[in-house]
């Protein structure tokens, strides 16, 4: 492997003193680029984009080639692990993502619990080998996951959702049926964040889009509970020694010390919690990853520097903070306004440090 | 005007003392209902059923005829006043609401800014009059808005959204021109409660369903200060005097100081914010009503009632209390469960008081 050229992004989860404030941005591979269309075009079909390693890797690094971003996330879908479960995974035009067979009772939680999901996942381990060889050390590799709880509501569902009726109904109705399906889940997303790690990913995230949907009893025992075994597991491999893991839960603002207490490195902010609030809170314990609105990159230039200004100013001097959007970018956003909020970052940020 | 019966609901939300803790469910009057379902097909369509009076007045009522709940309230759409501004509301099956004219530029705010939307509204008013009628003194009847916020986003997405990007982008491109929309929302939704009050509603309540979607900076800008203001200029009427008005931002969890501080008498809670925790913070400002999460219906009797208790013994001793669910109950929950949730609550209350 090629020597990491650029480790400021790993730094900053370390808390280690740093030049200037890295920044990466969720879904930085996707639909607002044109050559990620190109290439999506070129797939046929997102699942198609999803298991080819290298279209995976050819637009993973599209963000990279254009921008002076201070990390690659691994091209996947979170839907990685039902889909590998037996679940059947598709994905209908301006529907979004769907299962053909939803986990709806007690035997569909076995009939997936004794499967080796990981034997379906090669494609993905693939993928992550042939990006880090492709980045050449340019800057670090993430790898990622939903959460146990995140691909719970989808598996339950069968699709995304409002109200998450089915999932929430299960959890009142047969908690031990969710919580079956959560430990295959979190053996699951365990073996599946460390096998990125073997095949090249320098660090871990752990996407919990949907934990904020639930009461803070019921987030900590069947959306933090589960990430925690995970970080638990995870941290006493060997080889996991040197590998930050970043938690994000949207809307978890309000829980961000039980969140910091799981042994994680960092936390991923939205934006709707204030970052000098979280650092106020948990600062000590983990770094800070977020938190423009995303919505920010629809402003003029000026707009954008001005915000970007505020969320550094609100974190405030030294390490520990990598900036990022506090959720994935819009496709409908000029990708110009990209550059423009990594040179601000760029511009501003060694104040700070 | 009869005589008020029962007016716990209004002692709660002044902190007065009460023998138990009153109880009514935010969409009380909806689709769960087979009786509202009978009058849904009588009316034809959704729209009718709103702009009928004698009709919203028949499922305002049903659940106060099936149920011991202590409060009323007047059946109507939030979308009303962009209605009367001339929007055109619609609603497809299965796909919510939209306008066949949304609000894209200032050109289309200057459009609306000088209508007086009062005189398209007399159906509500006159299904509010007819309701205090039929009511006869049982319970208090609560009149209701959607917040300026809140109407703003279907106003200028032009229908429900997920990323909200239109509303945002102007909230960043354009700033003086949603602020200029919501002005013509904060004085439309001033006329309109005070107006209902007028028509005999005890205590209105304002919906600001997606403030939850904003940065706080945002927030306090874009979704608050309007809300102020319609506090402010409420209550400065003489009509308002023993009025409650009661806020309820859906993910305002981190906000609830600066809400509590526009001079409100209640704040309406989520069920992601423990009561306790917003007790200990404003409870001293303000009642608090919530927060049962929605899908605890969804549980067995025993379930529901042990999360009753939970959520009394959070807000532990003492007036101040409305007991809700945290959002609008579901379409899918079995009736027969709401008598076990008012029960429960009827039951176990009188021990904290």
């Amino acid at each position: 492997m090629a020597n990491l050229k650029n480790d400021l992004f790993l730094r900053a989860l370390r808390k280690e003193p740093i030049e200037r404030t890295p920044i990466w941005i969720m879904r930085q591979a996707g639909r607002y680029l044109p050559e990620y269309r190109a290439t999506r075009k070129k797939a046929g079909d997102f699942l198609t984009l999803c298991k080819t390693p290298e279209l995976a890797c050819e637009v993973t690094l599209q963000p990279i080639d254009r921008y002076a971003l201070d990390a690659a996330i691994l091209f996947s879908d979170i839907l990685t692990i039902p889909d590998a479960l037996g679940l059947g995974l598709q994905f209908s035009e301006g529907e979004g993502p769907s299962f053909k067979s939803p986990i709806t009772c007690l035997s569909d939680v076995e009939r997936i619990t004794n499967l080796a999901p990981m034997n379906e996942l090669g494609y993905v381990t693939d993928a992550v080998s042939l990006i880090r060889k492709e980045l050449n050390g340019r800057v670090p590799l993430i790898g990622f996951s939903g959460s146990p709880w995140t691909l719970a509501t989808y598996m339950v569902e069968g699709k995304g959702s409002k109200e998450f009726h089915k999932v929430k109904g299960m959890m009142y109705q047969e908690p031990d049926t969710l919580e079956k399906l959560l430990t295959v889940l979190s053996d699951s997303v365990t073996d599946y964040l460390a096998a990125q790690v073997d095949a090249g990913a320098q660090a871990v995230m752990i996407f919990d889009t949907w934990g904020g949907v639930l009461s803070k009893e019921s987030y900590l025992k069947f959306s933090l509970r589960p990430m925690q075994e995970i970080v638990h597991k995870l941290k006493n491999k060997s080889s996991m020694q040197n590998v930050p893991i970043v938690l994000f839960t949207k809307g978890g603002g309000n829980w961000l010390n039980e969140m910091a207490a799981t042994g994680c490195d960092a936390l991923g902010l939205d934006w709707t919690t204030e970052i000098a609030h979280a650092k106020a809170q948990v600062g000590d314990k983990v770094s800070l990853q977020g938190n423009l609105d995303p919505c920010v990159l629809y402003g003029s230039d000026n707009v954008i520097r001005e915000e970007v200004k505020k969320v550094l100013d609100k974190f405030g001097k030294g390490t520990g903070h990598v900036f990022n959007l506090g959720h994935g970018i819009h496709q409908y956003v000029d990708p110009d306004k990209v550059t423009v909020l990594v040179e601000a970052v760029r511009e501003f940020s060694p104040a700070y440090h």
